[in-house]
């Protein structure tokens, strides 16, 4: 049974929303707690009341079932809250109380504020127990041909080794914005790291074309703990290759490049191969460059709006 | 003060969000009447109860003032339904109810239910006041130098004498959706009457890039009633002229054709100049082609999702 286009994006955008399914959404948001920050009045991720008991009674956090927060109370810096956050981090890790904190990366996510201000940084595994925001940008690489205009879509398979959506399609480039990062400083370096292109070539062809943003909540092929919430902004660059340019995998997490036609990757597409929000960008993809409209898209309306959810926490 | 782009995305899509703004938007929703059919229990658009009163007693229509409803109660059939609706409203614009009704277009708006069927026909010039989504084509014509690369856009300034947003600057061809017209289809019309464009150009080289929608409401620019809800869907074109077509007008509706800079495009947006929704046709083509992106553009995240709202009544 081929797969919709429409529930690829249920399968990514999974948050019920608000206007239309009232009951699911207040059933959610009724139940999971807040995270905040001292001082500032506003949700920044929900987290599950399993995740949160977690943090009853730890210095610096304050739990309130009352009203389903749990605020950050220390600091008033984003360096000192992001001190915090690491020293509480770091000693979950440690005793082993969440499984995604096994997968440690070392690296750092932005928590931003309604005034685009930084708030706090956080190990980048640990992001989805707290269901903050985070930034990635994720490249499609294509060509054109010179003769007849076809495009061919330039599609990596993640290594199976991989933990994390092991075998599935990819973009040709995908990646976490780290904290103080620029979008496309971090499009340049992960394109070398990624697909070995030069940064000349990226700098001077690959081109913004907007964001896909949505609201993912996690099942076992992320691995760890399932269930956590992940509303996710990835900023979209398109790269039209020359036809003698060819990706190759830079480190061992893509298995291998193929040159697809917009047909075979539609294809691969029906068959559940893509990594869910991986599909989405493709999905974005074949709109903006007119493969998929009105006329070949019975939901093409609902597809469009929903490739695009307008987050309800602080974005950059 | 140049507006920012964001003032411009406030201007047009106007509705409070729930999750964002729960306040703002159950007051709202809370004051108006949803419109419904009978036997469908959901919401096709929302109505001032200054205009849903005026329903009060007449036959086919309930107006429910303790579950805030006016409900379509004649016809079990699209044909049924789209009679009853047109004999009501005639009869209120031969009594002079409604100044929209004075704008009278004899053309027919669709609306459609959660399955994407035709629920009933409604005048254009009623669709405000019953607040239901109206559809539009809106295209962008523009022209990319074989020396440079460099791209201009077609930009048309409405006749001064226009009722609506007169003087104001427009994209190259803008149109409303017949019932019954598939949204190319009006395209093609629409760019032979509003431009000159042949339309075996516009069957070969106009390229289907998305959806840009939006919750607008009415002010008196639009004349007529003010505050009026118009959730709009407009499916967005791109189309590249070769350097040796001008479009030209072909009826009184425009004034002249400028061929723009991006930069005197961008001026006039900031300068307001732009008909409201046509602002959000050329910040989505902006987004699209590069011009705006993450680096230029502080609200970028925000902006890209505002131009592609979910509505929530049903859509095609």
């Amino acid at each position: 049974m081929p797969l919709s286009n429409l529930t690829l994006v249920n399968e990514c955008d999974r948050f019920p929303y608000p206007e239309s399914d009232p009951t699911a959404y207040l059933s959610r948001v009724n139940t999971y707690y807040q995270l905040r920050v001292a001082d500032h009045d506003y949700a920044l991720g929900y987290m599950l009341p399993s995740v949160a008991e977690v943090f009853r009674g730890i210095p610096s956090w304050h739990l309130d079932d009352d009203e389903g927060t749990l605020t950050l109370t220390a600091g008033s810096t984003a360096a000192e809250r992001s001190k915090a956050v690491g020293n509480t981090l770091l000693a979950m890790r440690e005793t082993g109380h969440f499984k995604v904190l096994n997968k440690w990366r070392n690296e750092l996510y932005a928590v931003y504020g309604k005034n685009k201000e930084l708030l706090f940084n956080i190990e980048r595994s640990a992001s989805p127990l707290l269901g903050v925001v985070t930034y990635g940008v994720h490249l499609t690489a294509y060509t054109r041909s010179q003769d007849t205009g076809e495009i061919k879509i330039w599609t990596p398979r993640r290594a199976r080794t991989k933990q994390t959506y092991g075998g599935m399609l990819d973009n040709a480039v995908a990646g976490g914005i780290a904290s103080g990062e620029s979008p496309f400083e971090s499009l340049v370096r992960e394109c070398s790291e990624e697909a070995s292109l030069a940064e000349d070539l990226v700098r001077s062809k690959a081109r913004a074309a907007g964001t896909v943003t949505y609201y993912y909540i996690r099942d076992e092929r992320a691995g760890g703990e399932t269930n956590l919430m992940q509303p996710e902004c990835q900023y979209i660059y398109d790269l039209e290759l020359p036809e003698d340019v060819t990706p190759k995998p830079g480190d061992d997490e893509v298995e291998e490049f193929y040159l697809w036609s917009v047909d075979e990757v539609k294809q691969a597409m029906e068959n559940g191969e893509f990594k869910p929000n991986c599909a989405l960008v493709v999905l974005d993809f074949l709109v903006r460059h007119g493969f998929l409209h009105s006329e070949n898209e019975e939901n093409f309306v609902e597809i469009v709006s929903r490739l695009h959810r307008r987050l309800e926490f602080p974005t950059l």
